[in-house]
């Protein structure tokens, strides 16, 4: 018996591209690797997509970290996390993934999540950010910070950084 | 696709009897019912038995919801949740969970979920109990107590609840 | 400069009786002895009658631990602590006092936060409940649990717990 | 009775100017101003300093909320909240503050907490930080991100935004 490979993909509730269809490539690559996907967990965005990515693909596993009750829960995730902690579940998220994906850091909500994985130590790649945010993370992300140019160039990096 | 049915095992880290014996046949059969265990996902007492039972049956799937980093992390759980908020995560796997079974509840912090799960409005299956802790929360719980007397008979009733 | 002593009154967020006029009774002495009165902060039950009752006296200090944004806040709270972690504040509320004081532990809610107050081995000082409840807490509660007959009689065991 | 008015300072543990004397002088103004001072209540940095700058007016609130019960305590913390949610507690800071104040946001931890207040759509004034990060936080900020260029007008912005 070993621990799971985890990865946690982040980003915004909105419709906003690439960065959900960036998420649907992340979630079927990341389930093709054997990994467990780790979402915010609603039926919105980036997390949505990444589920449905996942999903397309036999015997993968996603699992939705959900703020509160009343979340719209994504059809796509196979074990809800019902955490009642309202946006500190973010620290869960990056606690729990072994490699963290950013879809885009543009939303609070991701801004804090990527902050809260750099406090944690854990390595972030971010996929399709602007260049102020790519600048501000880096310099304070203290080698943690990994940008990617594609959802397969964030996947090879996931994989070096896991087997590192 | 659906979400998966999910019960949470419940009890003390201490290596007490029967709460052991019980909480690793009720970890196999959940697993031989498909269903998704949680636990506190710590490497004592009915977090750990639960865990290893399940993994005795093939294609089952463990959830643990850590209280932190440095909690030891039973190695028969699947993935690691770590929440980083100590005994408040017992809020977390009641609110996840479909049913819960408590293995004994003379434990402070066991007690405090069976609270929390009644507070959540979620049913709760108790199992080898002391007569003031089956008092108490029968009389608080408003129909979401069932008492049971084995292993079998609790998964049983989990059954029914989940049917329901 | 030395901290202040904090007492946190629980209950429920029923108008039931005596523990309503018992929380008031309890806040109006916290307030004269000085000390810091925490509770779960909604406008409601045992909750609102502890805060009216500090607030009477002059100088007094009322902490709320509210669990999110949308609870209606007494108005006798000084300043609101907003957690946005729903009943986990419980959690907070008995890890923040010195002492901790239970107007009846009927409710769920309540006997959650004795539970996580004796997981946390801090005393507790128990007004006015049941039989079934008393025999329960004594029984897992390990010397923690203290049994009053009335509110002077609390705050003269809440007294001697802190100076001891 | 009427709700206090609260002001949160946030910023790194480190002993890094300008932010630590920044924090001491936005402590003592703060207690001039007869708010309440919230910090994360650590006994380093920006959280010690704004303490220390408050406690030096007479009859000034201190509250920290802290991250968990092993975390040393300022001793210029008048009430410290303990939450056991780690850094999930910087939700809790800017959820329960009428404005945030930021002594730079180069540490990861205060980049997660002006990142959660956005998301809470609180207003944030920050202060001494790098272009990088202004830059970062003006962009995603939508109007909720205030630049100050000393204390004094740090403490001016914050008394228009509570009175506004």
């Amino acid at each position: 018996m070993r621990r799971r490979d985890v990865i946690a993909i982040i980003g915004s509730g909105r419709e906003s591209e690439p960065a959900v269809t960036h998420a649907r490539e992340l979630g079927r690559l990341i389930a093709e690797n054997g990994w467990v996907l780790i979402t915010g967990g609603r039926d919105a965005g980036v997390m949505k997509a990444a589920n449905e990515g996942a999903k397309e693909v036999e015997g993968s596993l996603t699992l939705g970290i959900l703020p509160n009750r009343e979340a719209e829960i994504s059809p796509a995730v196979d074990v809800a996390i019902i955490t009642d902690t309202g946006e500190a579940r973010n620290n869960i998220n990056v606690l729990s993934a072994d490699v963290v994906i950013a879809c885009g850091v543009e939303d609070p909500g991701t801004a804090s999540e990527v902050a809260l994985a750099l406090k944690a130590e854990k390595p972030v790649v971010v996929l399709g950010t602007s260049d102020a945010a790519r600048e501000f993370f880096v310099g304070i992300g203290s080698g943690l910070i990994h940008i990617a140019e594609s959802p397969t160039i964030a996947i090879a990096i996931s994989k070096q950084l896991m087997d590192g």
